[in-house]
């Protein structure tokens, strides 16, 4: 339990790191859906480890094979497996992780979970795990263009730098400009730096994703529970290394009045705007027409090559000093996994509104 | 859609702000479970309106009838329906809602979404919706409770006025100690002062409402996506007015690096536990045992006195200036409601646990 | 866990026989549907106890009361609840009942589950349950006749006494002509009189209710899992008393060969149409717009007044004689229930087959 | 959506007949249980094709790979994803199938539900999907046999031929001791000379195969709609070619009274135990201990050599004789599905019920 995500949309991702493979099935993906395994591939290649000398080394090529669910190029209305191959495992490099809990990684409560655990790599708590998310992205991100809508993310905060970028104008290609992902060249100068320092530190580093997405139609989300910012919420949270999720003004709208708050609305040729976006293109819940704009807040990655208190398996007093292969920072390979995440989310939704309404 | 919460502990909502009542059927609570109807009345007074001159003056008892589901004073693990009727209803004071939109209220997107809404008091988007969260989180409480699980939430900040309240010591008597439900007393005082000026100046005030898990079980909480800071996310931003979630460090761990922030683990006899707890309790979506620890971030309240600019059905310019009884600042009410949707999500993991492991 | 019914159009129902009332809560519905309260009136009388001397004599007005989801006449979109009040309790006839499990009745099971149970008529396992089936069938009865879809149902059998009836023809006016609900007017009589006298015999009988859905549009139900006749099944099963489905040729079927099984494809003036409907209008799992065609096995009634061998609740072996009122043959007060639940089914589909297809 | 199935033991199935393989997650499975993939491939080689004469003689190993979840002999908790490559595609056989629509079959239905379809060997509604369920079957039996329930199904009818089996003391030995599996060794012979005549002929049969699940510990299954009856009853009428479901009685019990049909309790050395078993194992919904006892109807496969009446995919009338390699009965294969849907029904149920009682 707890590997699917959707009502309508509805993905199950399945794999560990160093398992077999890694994959995804998604059930109901519309049929007639033109669908070319390069559009999901390009996502992978954004996702992959080894792009850069920012992330981690491991070597893998991540390609996708479609088994089912797509036909002549379109898909079938039937689920859609995917799957990845892992290749290159070394789990000699976690030899001391199989009897070492690292801090702050969930070696520790997987065990105390399950009562065992694929100790290489972190088994499914990997993340790794996040191929089948972005391969299942990619479709719900097909399916979301024809209806107008356009995702992007880029890498807002690292450690103490932060980016200036116009969220009304930002496009996919200045994010891509970077192997930080930041459109703000400044600034993405200076967290190519630090997170260069914190690799050679045998440290790590954290910071903010922010996401906008244009063009989301009118009313997707649903009272009460399943708002659409609560199932942001939750796609976000579930992202490994996540520590939080806020929109539109967020934590920093706490300290206005409702008076500075409150978007005043108009009407602009009969489309029904605000003047200000502090919602956040949500509003009880429900899409209001304007550009959904999140953030998300991940923490310095638990593994590092630094030594370290714990325990072992027996509960002993231990160090660890991580070796593998490592992300000093995840933020930038995080980009693509949250856009793919609200992708998901808002693909779902859009099924959702359709059955409602004629 | 959307009306419904949890996998196994699962409740579904239902009721507008001003048709006759409200309430919830709680769906998958184990039997045997003694329950008074005073345990559930408690809370709801907690979160009753005209509770205090902070909060909104509408009348309402708010006395909870239980329909079904409990037999000689224990739950028969069958359905447990519970209704509030609405007493203190005057849509006279709402009339201006009928054709124009509040801003950054859910009138509009329920409209656009529907094509039809209760535009008293908001209908199905109002806070009174919470009424039947409160209720059934007040089981899910009788359920944790037996488990040895204790929720506290208190008033952290309102607009700018911050308190300083020690998270691992502080209980709800000194929560409920005075009516802003911030146990840091000279922080209260400025809280009151605050909200009150608000509320004679016709506008409103947001703030952050923090809340610790005590004596959580380890193990709780699924991969992938179904993590327990996952589903608290999301419960959360399903809260009225909610911009914002963050667990342990949250967005202020992005700029520690990893060796400060990594949580070192030590035996405490023989119990596995960390020496800080920047991970909030939660490990790789798994409770780890110490305290789970969150914050929720709400904005000014939406529906102020103060006239703003708006659009009324037709589409064309218009002023609303809102009439009818309205909480100034939600925090103080919002104490009781975070709790309840904790201890569902919680209840709801631990249940799931239990399917697992024997 | 287990109360609720559908993906999209979803119903939670709830109430024990002998508390303070059962009802129904709809999530999913489409907004803006007409829905008037006689409308569902109507249905919960053709359900109702006392109607005729052919059922149980306790006497409930079933009167319907419509607590939110429905707005100046229409639906809002948001959940409809809905309540009947228990009235004519007499826990006094069920005292036996209270430590003697009746012989192929709930009052073992339930007890060996949950530990617990409401003895009194049953609690959540007597037919009084319905009452919110059928409430929230009326629903989905009234969003499939604007798709131009048709139920009606009818009692086929009664113990051994058959009644021939075109399925192609018969109406609910030809059904409700008698109070056993059987269009074969001769045969009618002659499942009066045999009801009669398992009734003055203190005895119970079983038999087969039929029903057809014309207008079905093509494309309902789902593969692999949510087959529109699989749906069914599950829908049918969950009723009390009933031990059998069977779809189109049926348990017949298994002599035919697929020479003569088989439904030769015709075009009707561009329509695709079958000559024969051995399919009972459902192929792979999705309607192909023929009449679906299914028939429901009930037993004779488990509660009689005869005396039988039973143990009690330590485990002694008694004997129990029911008294309190019982139906001697639910077939008449199952027809409307048998169309609720298909109801729930096909609007659910078509609800799912909305937001797949534009 | 509807290709999962199960609430905390859940399975999503996925992939065509002719592309490039089949598969199925399994999310749910509890840790630490011992799964050897010789387990699952003896379920498959039961399912397989070409196993015998009286079935397709379509060439397929069915090796089943484990891409994820198992783990040094042991199930992690994680999902466990497996896959069968499909071999022997020989599209050619179906090219008439591309503009003709099989009677009977699911061509059309698909093809007005998607707009589209894999039209080689029926795509996804060829019962090659099967395979994925006898897979994860094969894992719920594993976790049943630790409870103590043993599965065993057997083939009651083909045609007109039936069978003599002693439901109570029938084994999976005496089932698999021939190709029909029929333990009533002198109707075997009849069914399988029945059988080859089909085949012979380029006709179909259908029949019935019942099964008895012993051991079940009372208990299972959830008021109101997810009655363990009703659960199976979807289980089954999922199949392929299923037309009927009954359980105990059945439809035979319609002519039974009452105080025939009631199964009397008594203790048998302080276990409620009943007399007879015309409940099949379930009352109320919910399993009493005694041997649950349901039978499926088969309809006559649809897929036969004779020439046939249809219409083509513009409507115009047309002949079809199917080439290609199809079972003249399904009977047989059957057995092993049957057995695997009850045994992810009962699973499931299992799980839930430790949800709720410790």
């Amino acid at each position: 339990m707890g590997n699917s995500f959707g009502t309508l949309f509805r993905v199950t991702t399945w794999g560990e790191s160093h398992g077999p493979a890694v994959g995804v099935v998604v059930d109901g993906c519309p049929p007639r859906i033109p669908l070319e395994p390069a559009a999901i591939q390009r996502q992978l290649d954004r996702r992959r480890p080894g792009q850069s000398r920012l992330v981690t080394q491991r070597k893998e090529a991540d390609l996708v094979e479609i088994l089912s669910g797509v036909y002549e190029g379109v898909t079938l209305g039937t689920p859609i497996s995917m799957l990845v191959r892992n290749e290159d495992k070394r789990a000699g490099d976690y030899e001391e992780m199989r009897t070492k809990f690292r801090p702050s990684h969930a070696d520790f409560t997987y065990q105390a979970k399950f009562g065992v655990r694929a100790w290489e790599g972190g088994g499914r708590s990997s993340a790794r795990e996040t191929v089948g998310r972005v391969a299942a992205g990619a479709i719900a991100r097909r399916v979301l263009g024809d209806a107008g809508v356009e995702l992007v993310a880029w890498v807002e905060q690292v450690a103490n730098i932060t980016a200036a970028v116009d969220p009304t104008a930002v496009t996919m290609d200045d994010v891509e400009q970077n192997e930080v992902r930041c459109p703000d060249v400044s600034a993405a100068k200076k967290m190519i730096a630090a997170i260069d320092a914190a690799r050679k530190d045998g440290d790590s580093l954290g910071g903010i994703v922010r996401m906008v997405a244009r063009g989301v139609p009118v009313g997707l989300g649903a009272p009460v529970f399943d708002k659409l910012d609560a199932d942001l919420a939750k796609a976000m949270l579930s992202l490994p290394a996540a520590k939080g999720f806020d929109l539109g003004s967020g934590f920093g709208g706490v300290t206005m009045k409702g008076s500075e708050h409150n978007d005043p609305f108009y009407s602009d040729a009969g489309r029904v705007r605000t003047r200000t976006n502090f919602s956040g293109g949500i509003q009880g819940g429900i899409s209001n027409g304007e550009a959904i704009d999140l953030r998300v807040a991940f923490k310095p990655t638990a593994t590092i090559l630094k030594p370290q208190e714990t325990v072992d398996t027996d509960g002993n007093p231990a160090t660890i000093a991580a070796r593998g292969r490592h992300d000093p920072c995840v933020l930038p390979r995080a980009v693509p996994i949250v856009e793919a995440m609200a992708a998901l989310v808002l693909c779902d939704h859009l099924l959702r509104q359709r059955a409602i309404v004629q």
